[in-house]
């Protein structure tokens, strides 16, 4: 890497995509998407937002091809290509690109080949998902911290980097993303950690979108409630006394076109 | 409180406003703020975006008036007073209003009082402050998680709740908001919780904001960081390998008109 930016490189922008609503883009967001010759992209922004940027200027990275995943390596190779071709690009991620993102990684790649680059955050689903569904993270009288850890780890990790029983004894909320599949084993690290089995969760899938579901229950009961429910990813955990919160204030919680909220009662179909 | 909503009562809108740069507002918050008959705020969300509101409609609500800041209690109040009345009422709150905000105390007194309200989710300082300067709050190869904690925690409450071994024990990056002026007591408690004293920590004031400033050090310099920049609330500080990140990126961190960086030397001023 040399000192030097050339001039004629395009600009990369790390633009957070927030979790689906096309209303809670940023008005940067909107506006670099408008401007840039190009929006490199993957699933996880939602169908209502990738549809509404022109085809000609969009390319999913995000696709498999013969069930393989595009991979890390090409989309950082991509981006530093069209950079040096002289082009503005949008780099569009789900959520912030900060938060479990891989963003990190992006900008570490785009400094070592010296191609300057912006970054644009937007709304985790981590804080918007609850958000949206009634649920603050923190609480003056109930959550001084809030923590956020991924359900599913780097697999070619030797052993989990994540210590359940810190994260319980931190006393706060724990929001875990990508955490629907691996309920089961963390529900009961929590409970083996020493962490109350009547805590609340709450599960909030497809924040946002039309087709949002809240599913309600306990550390004990959650895995019931994840499949009665019928929670898929992508969906947030959020684990603690914030989780009540939804049921105090949801009949008042508006439902405007934009969030069809599925009040769901656990207990239907049971 | 009842369970008919009274359909002449306006709805109460609570918006995040993000970090300061008005581009950073949602889409759905610049409407929101457009129509709106009236727009609670006090001075967090920064002189940027409140000066953009036209001034007949706007209600500073965190003014001290003879030295004493506007309560919590009389906030509450006067959104249920302008929601019997019929208006639209946006109460913009800095960042995310469920991120320290207490957006979760307004949403359960207005459900007690039977009024309508939609939660519409902002920037967290906390991760795009981070973020623009260059350094992300969860990274694949060195933080499987992240907390997010207050610094100055709330002075009624009889012991600390705040429990700096366990948030050293996940082993994740720490973020503190509120955290300027407790800086020496966490940094030492951290330590003496075991952790390295050469854990990197960043420190941003003003994110997104043409005054923003950025520290960096150690966390055992971390104090001395903070007094040679001059460093003021309100800031995040972040703890953690990744606040490495900005070092190896700053110089390709594009400076637009909206962000003026100011690359820090903190040995300039020793
Ligand atoms: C690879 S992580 C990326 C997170 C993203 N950077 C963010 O800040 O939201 C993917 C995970 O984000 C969460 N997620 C993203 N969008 C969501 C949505 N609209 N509703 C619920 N969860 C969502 C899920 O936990 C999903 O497994
Ligand atoms: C009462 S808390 C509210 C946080 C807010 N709800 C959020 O999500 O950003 C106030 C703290 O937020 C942080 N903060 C808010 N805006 C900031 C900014 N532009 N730059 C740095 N820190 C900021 C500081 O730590 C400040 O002390």
């Amino acid at each position: 890497m040399s000192d030097e930016i050339d001039t004629d490189t395009g600009t990369v922008y790390l633009v957070g995509s927030g979790p689906g609503d096309p209303s809670l883009l940023t008005v940067k967001a909107t506006e670099l998407i408008e401007t840039a010759d190009i929006v490199l992209h993957d699933k996880l922004p939602g169908p209502a937002i990738i549809e509404s940027i022109p085809e000609s200027k969009r390319e999913d990275v995000g696709k498999r091809a013969g069930g393989e995943r595009t991979s890390q390596e090409y989309t950082n190779h991509r981006l530093v290509e069209l950079a040096e071709a002289g082009k503005t690009v949008v780099r569009l991620k789900g959520g912030d690109p900060f938060v479990f993102g891989r963003g990190g990684e992006e900008i570490e790649h785009l400094a070592a080949s010296d191609i300057p680059f912006e970054i644009v955050p937007g709304i985790t689903s981590a804080i918007g998902g609850p958000g949206v569904a009634g649920i603050p993270v923190t609480h003056r009288e109930y959550a001084s911290s809030v923590s956020f850890v991924t359900g599913h780890e780097d697999p070619t990790k030797d052993e989990s980097a994540i210590d359940w029983g810190a994260l319980a004894a931190t006393g706060g909320t724990i929001v875990v993303l990508m955490g629907v599949g691996k309920l089961p084993a963390y529900a009961a690290e929590l409970q083996d950690a020493g962490m109350d089995p009547e805590t609340p969760i709450a599960l909030v899938e497809q924040a946002t979108r039309p087709s949002m579901q809240v599913a309600v229950g306990t550390l004990e009961t959650a895995v019931n409630v994840r499949d009665e429910v019928g929670i898929e990813p992508p969906a947030i955990t959020i684990i603690g006394e914030v989780a009540t919160t939804r049921e105090h204030v949801s009949h008042w919680l508006e439902q405007t076109p934009q969030h069809y909220f599925e009040q769901i009662n656990t207990d239907e179909d049971s």
